[in-house]
């Protein structure tokens, strides 16, 4: 029997550490992944979803997307998932994202593959971590982009550097991120049409035109986090990080519940108000302001942030710009920041998206 | 910024009140459901159902039900989640249903909408809320009805009526609603033939003339109820009661389980006993007696109230109506009710159905 | 109303015990089982589960399998859960498994049905009990095997024998087993071929060559387990056993942890350094060496037996006979057996079998 130490490091991923990006380098992400029914009907007994088009096969078809897509937050956790063995395994913080955007819908028998480019990197000045900056793309099975986004994150170092061993850190390259995708970057799904859009089906009678820039929506219903929950959902996105799902990866015995899990969450409560905000077309950026652990009773609020035409869309489909923030805890005066511009207690998450909506 | 209270009230569904109910009115739900095989795993994963034709296409085109037909129940709690928000949102207690009916089999790929007209209404004496009669049918895509039934809520008013303010109170008007569905109500699935019916694979010899009128059957096996599970079982039906997800809804921080939760382990649990009750045909009436909660543990027993030959079902196909109650611990004297003609202790669900079953 | 004592006996199955056990008998097991895309959903939300070819049916395709695989487990766990009922309901303990192989692949689609047929037979001494052997089988709606095994259970007497009540005990018959399928007693899939094997896309370099007889593989992640997540998959497989389901079958008030959940836990925590393990052929043996509760953390490691071409197969597949163990804990030392003997604190299972992997 080879000694153990040997044998152990020869064959298990320990991911990669700062040292091993270098800007322009592309990774092959493992695993691809086939969706199926099965995960449009775990999502939907995970998060109380209740979207019309994704909840319904006939619903979606009147609007003209045949076959039925599935949520796109479905796409999203799948192809971050698949990044995080490569990228974060080993990451002290994810520090952002930016230029989410969706390029179709994925439907069940699609197969998601996920690539990323390595676009900047900064070596923190302790020496001990640096900023990973990528751009991912995810294809299915036909080579074609279903979405695309960069992310940046806060990666250890294998080996500190020592005083003075600066010297070999990499060269600082920052990318241009866009802070906000504008409504001409927006792509809209082929052949989608509202102009016979059933409101009633689809639960709410508010079109493009009943929301105003400013204006904040309560969506009062909250749902109590437990362990199973999540980490059947971030297992079902074959995301890795121990930190989800071992109670031995943290001095507290708390599992960290993935910051994915928040998002989908407040995004099915907000269904409630926002009900006619059907497709996420983008996403502009987001923090996962505080972590959430089994336990916390999770809250959302939105704030309309911009209200757009989409080019190319035709005269049915309108885009609002939304800040989905979920609390710990209701929040009803939905405040964001305190006087001193720090995120007031209990919020969780602040996420920037473009939603298509009928006009 | 428009101000917090308008924009906070303007947009969110805070369901609706007694007030809002008048006789005749007809209220389409929100939103189309589409039912996937998603669905039959998620429910034999919650429910430890083991009944032959929703368990096996293969066993299912035997008795002529081909493609196929998911369990009755599943397509029972979506139709009835999408009535929760519109009808009881506010309500104090479901106090009842009646002339539940089936009106042919569920399959993946169907999308059940779901419509209610307001057959009744009676305003409670104390002026605070109200009683009220639905009758809710659920279509598929094909427009075809796929299960009908009535219902009664009590619902809180808006506001309640000042000393005298009675006036204001609709005429009461009371549906007439038959306590027992009679075998010639109830509709066979088209091509339904048990005249090859394999009683091995199905799990049990007992066959109709098995069964005497009278007859007690101990269920046995029992299930400690958790939160996670109900929560995934509830959310799957897009109901959205606040009580079922939420910890800060209830001033004893219990989640209450949705009752039918309770129904559906139950009747899994009844195959021990009723192999054979193959497909629900009709429900007559039922009463959550005691809310359930995480670590109770269930079990059932049943009860043969009936026996029927199904008028146009063919010599095959016979008819048992069932008693199925639920209990919180294991009752093996199998007591519904004490001498005083109370509910015994322990009873949690007494629901009376009509099951098909082969000659 | 007939006597309670007759009719609760009457219906409901209180399972065998080892007096109706015969050398020779053939059961039918109920009841049949379709597989579904959702199990492949729900199998994904429950283990970690990473692998190329249950993940994806592009790379399932791209190695000669298409219509789209499940995990070899699911099959196993589904065709599992029907000889419960008869065999192992009053079980004391399940003593081992052999002879486990995979005939074909399952698809969705595939109806699943189970046959055991008994074996072997042997009164313990203590004239309470005995040893039941049967060999079971799973076909699928062709008639056609789709995996078959052998496994021995310590079976409760109805009636313990008095003293020198030892006569009425069957005859001994013991079967004789194969400690180990050899490379020529395995099948593999019709039309496999590792030959275009994407390594990146199936997520790690190591191939055939790559492992060594003797090497020991630390697997590294943990899982902390939960009981609402080995409920749901239990009964996902129809496995009836109280003591999975039931806080009040146990003194302890614990629920006893499926032995099948540890090994599909252990399976997927494999894929780190085994991802091109892609294929389980057969499985020669296994123990579960101490009982599983929730809040125990799973760890695993594999140590490579055997490696070996196999028959028939081409030259692209190799097969390693692997050895997986499951720990409560970490055990980095990676510790079978203490100098006595005896199985290493924390040691879960024991599972031998034959994977698949591109040479």
């Amino acid at each position: 029997m080879p000694p153990v130490s040997k044998t152990t490091a020869s064959k298990t991923n320990t991911g990669n550490f700062f040292e091993d990006f270098t800007v322009g380098q592309v990774i092959e992400h493992a695993t691809p992944r086939t969706v199926t029914e099965g995960d449009r009907a775990l999502y939907g007994a995970l998060y109380p979803t209740r979207f019309a088009v994704p909840s319904s096969a006939a619903f979606a078809a009147s609007v003209g997307l045949d076959p039925h897509p599935v949520e796109e937050l479905i796409a999203f956790h799948i192809a971050f998932g698949k990044t995080v063995p490569d990228i974060s395994l080993n990451a002290v913080a994810n520090l952002g994202y930016a230029e989410l955007r969706f390029h179709q819908p994925v439907h069940p028998g699609d197969t998601l593959s996920t690539r990323s480019e390595v676009i900047g990197l900064k070596q923190n000045s302790n020496g001990r971590s640096g900023v990973v900056y990528v751009r991912s793309t995810a294809t299915n099975q036909r080579g074609e982009v279903a979405l695309d986004w960069c992310r940046w994150v806060m990666v250890h170092k294998r080996t500190a550097a020592t005083e003075g061993g600066d010297l070999d850190a990499p060269e600082t390259v920052l990318p241009e991120l866009k802070k906000t995708l504008a409504p001409e970057d927006l792509v809209v799904p082929a052949g989608l049409d509202f102009s016979s859009y059933d409101f009633s089906a689809a639960g709410e009678p508010h079109r493009f035109d009943d929301y105003e820039i400013g204006e904040l929506i309560d969506h009062v219903d909250g749902v109590t986090l437990t362990d199973p929950e999540h980490m059947m959902a971030t297992r079902l996105w074959q995301n890795t990080a121990k930190v989800h799902f071992n109670t031995e990866a943290r001095p507290d015995g708390n599992r960290l519940i993935y910051g994915g899990h928040v998002i989908s969450m407040a995004r099915a409560l907000s269904f409630n108000g926002l009900a006619n905000a059907q497709l996420i077309a983008a996403i502009n950026g987001g923090s996962h302001v505080a972590p959430a652990f089994a336990g916390d009773t999770v809250y959302a609020w939105s704030e309309v942030l911009d209200k757009a035409a989409v080019p190319g869309a035709g005269d049915s489909v309108g885009a609002l710009r939304l800040r989905l923030v979920a609390t710990k805890g209701r929040d009803e005066s939905m405040t964001l920041r305190t006087d001193e511009g720090k995120y007031a207690d209990g919020v969780l998450l602040d996420l920037d998206y473009w939603a298509l909506i009928p006009r």
